[in-house]
């Protein structure tokens, strides 16, 4: 399918997988492009161009690599997708992966991202469930100046914006957890929450696989040492470190939660065995009292005087229920009842 | 709302989020100033401004950022508060965040303190439930002579006072840790304490996230590295450094003992469950005697010639009666009753 | 057994052990060469002998070495396997240790692959359960330009096609482990799911001990140091690196989802005992109604009016059945029933 | 309360807190001195001074620092007690805290060692429960060559002192472990050795905070770099760095042990409940045997062939023995009971 | 008890605790000498004496110490034993300690060996449970020619002889384990089982603290820096360093299985009980029909019609199997029976 655009006041045509392709200058958006082109408006001084794709084919990412001149394992891995998070250097040039997060009807939905960045270059690609980077291009847009910083600075915004969209995932999970507790406090899980306590554990799991190695991402980026990170850039990478470990902390701390969660519900359950074991007991015992009189008094001997007895059936109804009685009362003191 | 405070003989007018503005030279206050003055100030020789701010709006962070010319990252983070525990450095100045706890009605109440310090100026920023640093300012202008070592030691004082303030809330739990250990080794928990033990972990476990990075950060200042940081003040916040751990060390103990509180208990509960189904077994064996007695001598076969003895009905009454009390004993015997 | 195998066109008669031994020029093979040929052939510049092996005999590895020498400590270790994957340096020679996985009925079937680099040879010796590198061969003469590089290449291409079969293992245990889990959202585990859960866990924790310390080789090789792996092979090995990292993080979230999985059902459990104790206590109660009720209508008191009302019997039977219907409804109210 | 002692042969008379205080030179004692005495000997060339405090007034630990010129913070920390075991380096002089642990009534009572050790003194200050350092200052005496070495072969002498007397301790617990074990094996822990394993994770947790800071303040003194050690020194504090570090290797196996038993005999309560469950079915369905069939034969039709049978109730009587018979060892052949 | 040993053609009276005593050059035996002889043929260039102890009286290490400039604290170590595995340099001496461990019984039986190597002697004493170092001794003397390279190929050589012993150690208890797996997959475990783990566990616990800290002395001596330890010597160190991180990795192993061998166990042990439960549940409903209908036609109602039928009795009891075989069959069919 050919997604038509208008941007600017010139209507593109775009193949399919492309979502974004321009020339930046001075911080501003100079003109669409086509692929074709992107190589050669690249090697201009101080122009910049940004493509942005989403799943593309790997005809589209054969091209791509052909104008920047990048590197084969990286394209491989762009067209894989299911890499680990990771910034890799080629050249002169540096391929960053980073997964990205958001809920999709109570469960997280995960995508990944790959960047490539180089001079006069950022392509960004895009694999599964995961937010089109047009709010980034908006928002770079109507900042010309921080724009006009160059390569890095877009890079810095994408995983900024990626980083941003881990928290509303982190909150939801957070007003679920908290209304669990609410239920740990008062009863036993139900098997409803059992298995939902099971689904938050298991996708805390797969965002913190997805957390954690970017924090090594943003350390390598925050600190000198790769190629086209200018210095005044670094404090901006280690705003999204910053970001990033609070991020990694609120997993750590929710996979902890439910943790106690679960050990809390076992001693519960326990609990609530037992009282029911307890109850069970304690009915079991009044109830005996006549049973076991009835039982007796039922047999067919001759020779049993009380049978004979006026008021016998009465002293007899009376004595089980005042043992009964007794019986109860006992329980209830002793909180068996 | 505007704040009226009398301080030295001066009584000034504050902006709401002001809650204290003064001028130091050589350990001593020289006047109180408004905001508007502050950078003017700071940078007169031997002079110094600290700014104490409580929950401030945007525009009054923007005019103290414009007074010393403050980082936007570091601007951004003290407006929305949640940030990790941290010291950042921005140019010549630090900017240094903090966690601080109090108890509130048996739950740990967290404030959030953001510090900025550069050459002539220190600025508290205070969000949440935290105490008010009054104290710290009255104790640092009780001791000019500490205090004119200047910006760094407003930032000991602080950090100190930070600290110091963990261990109120570590001892309160401490103490209820202590009260249920008591609980735990006479019966199993009810309801409420296996309540009340989740809410401590959790408890525990941000004040753990609270704490521990605030080592890291110690662990900086009290190192060479860090602009305006003299070395005469590594002492200092080694000391610091030293109570922090304590207190981290505290909290990782409470962790573990709650944790052993918690499978202790859990053995407990199934010690009783055990006993009481013991119990159960023991009694349902006990009652199963004249039950089953009772019903052969209660059928109505024309043929049973012990109905017909003399003392047939007493006979098996006492029959029952020693089996029952036989049985009784040796449940008894091996403390099964 | 000796096995005779058509390479190119010459007819080759193979010493058993041996599975191919080739002398390789410009990424081309040159010729099939016995094994006393090899140490001559890699001497020759621009030349490299490739020889794999299966399972060798000592004389064979003692004549591998002769011609090649190699350390004795090497060839020990190749002849016993059994090694932790490794990377050892001797002289200008590498020793690489590895191990491979395959599902085999459903379990995972380990081997291991002992690997001698030097200038002009690589020798590579297979034990156990494990593929054929034929495909490897295959490939590398499928890239004369790649496999011109030298011996490191092939070193590359042989732990790239090791890493890769992890994968598939990886995956048929994700799949199982997804059945497995939908299993614990319906019920408590079935003694075989118990069982199955248990061979789960213990291969997985084989398959841990196969691949953590193969993170460590890669690391070694992707970093200058080692002889014989050019800087140009560094990118590849990265690359071997991050997938065998990857395939370690599957790893640890399998185990942790396996644990995960544990205690869910441990809850799940627990819930049903609760569930059946409760269902058991409910009818109990029901039941004792009449058994008691009838027990004492059935007493042999002479003195026993009720007995005789015409409608004794039917209002009796009346009450029985309405208590029984009354506490029915109760416990199906509290959900006992 | 004044402690008057006689030391040597001079009876000198003691502020209360001053345990001794005497002065050296080549390793014999010259005098007992009194403190206001102590900071001009120890200035004294080849002269050295040792004082040991026991809970000390502020004015003693006042008039001490003025002496000796200590620091403020360390002076605060000797006061206040509680410190985390540590070596602090104000200046020339050393600060070295450390925790002591001895067996009072089946618990670990904790006491607090400080140190202060700088060029001519060595201050050592007690609190809480603690072994006196008498028999450390009488080993010193007794081997004037080795005291001759200098103050820090008395903090060696005083940390090995305290090291030391960790390993009865350890000893006692270990001895009272392998009893618990006994016991493991035998049955489901009762209530009272829940409650001792509990205190026992509970003071080997204690210990360990008290030991593991330790390992770290041997391991810098055994290293260069602190201000007072002589490098000939170094091997006798590595010694007693493995012997702490021996003690924390007991620890943490005695903690894992209890972990163990703790899982053990959670194990062995469950296999008796199981036990007992069964029982108590099998019982339960040999019971109702008798229950069911005389019930039946109680029933009151008129016409019930069976009850006119001339053996109706012999065959009754023995079908009931025989199928409880049967029932029983069913039971037995498979273990029920 | 003195032994008296034919070596070589000499025979030779040695006092009690020493096992060999020989003086070796250029990798032969040269004689065997008395211990107050061994100073005096060390020093002699090409020379080196090589003693093995076994439980010394201090007497002997003394005699020993005189011989070769032995340190004090290394010699005191070597007579308590109870040390941790460490290597320990002393000047040009280095003291190795290591911990045996061999089967006995079914248990671990531990033993500590104690090296000290210097230029021209090796001393080992042995400890406690352990195999004599004969075979290492004529393994070593079979070949002269490593034999000669010194001192450090026989550290090298006791070292490997030691680690190699853990392997049989290990792969008793793997057996074992896969003896107990075979249990888990089919009931829950006997107490006998249960006591069983519980001792393996114990004993995998030591084992890991013999070898753990011995990873570290092979790492030392794999590595440059310990004096006496030729270059040429690090691939066997390295080799040794292999192994006994093997033994290390298959430790862990069997401890992470043994600890899912207990989770099984437990999830068994829920699972039977929950079974033997509903059994009980089920057996008690069918069981209550007769006791109820039994119940109430066992009632003395004056009127009560259906006593009086025909059929009645025919009809309750067909009634009453009718129902009890419906109940069993809906048992059956959801798996109660």
């Amino acid at each position: 399918m050919t997604e038509t655009l208008r941007l600017g006041s010139v209507p593109v045509q775009r193949p399919p997988g492309v979502v974004a392709s321009a020339v930046y200058a001075g911080g501003r958006r100079i003109t669409e492009i086509p692929i074709e082109q992107a190589g050669e408006w690249s090697r201009k001084p101080d122009h910049m161009v940004w493509i942005g794709l989403h799943e593309p084919s790997l005809d589209l990412l054969r091209q791509v690599q052909a104008e920047f001149g990048l590197h084969d394992l990286a394209i491989e891995d762009a067209l894989k997708a299911h890499q680990r998070p990771k910034v890799e250097q080629y050249g002169e040039a540096l391929f960053v992966v980073a997964r990205t997060a958001q809920m999709l009807d109570g469960r997280i939905a995960f995508g990944e991202t790959h960047l490539f960045v180089g001079r006069g270059y950022v392509v960004s690609v895009r694999h599964g469930a995961s937010t089109s980077y047009t709010p980034v291009r908006e928002r770079c847009e109507a900042a010309p100046k921080a724009l006009s910083a160059g390569e890095d600075f877009i890079l810095y915004a994408i995983l900024d914006f990626i980083v941003d969209n881990y928290m509303p995932v982190i909150e939801t999970i957070q007003a679920e957890v908290e209304e669990i507790e609410d239920g740990i406090l008062a009863v036993q899980f139900s098997q409803d929450q059992v298995t939902r306590l099971y689904q938050l554990r298991r996708d805390l799991l797969r965002l913190r696989n997805a957390v954690v190695p970017l924090v090594e991402v943003c350390r390598r980026l925050e600190h000198p040492g790769l190629p086209g990170i200018d210095a005044t850039m670094h404090p901006l990478f280690r705003d999204v470190s910053d970001h990033i470990r609070r991020v990694q902390e609120e997993i750590e701390s929710l996979r902890e939660v439910l943790a106690f969660a679960f050990e809390t519900s076992l001693m519960t359950g326990q609990a609530q065995q037992t009282e029911i074991t307890r109850k069970l007991a304690a009915w079991a015992a009044i109830l005996a009292v006549p049973t076991a009189v009835a039982g007796i008094y039922g047999m067919n001997f001759d020779a049993m005087p009380e049978l004979h007895w006026k008021y016998g059936y009465a002293v007899v109804l009376a004595a089980i229920i005042l043992v009964c009685a007794w019986l109860y009362r006992r329980f209830r003191l002793n909180h068996w009842l």
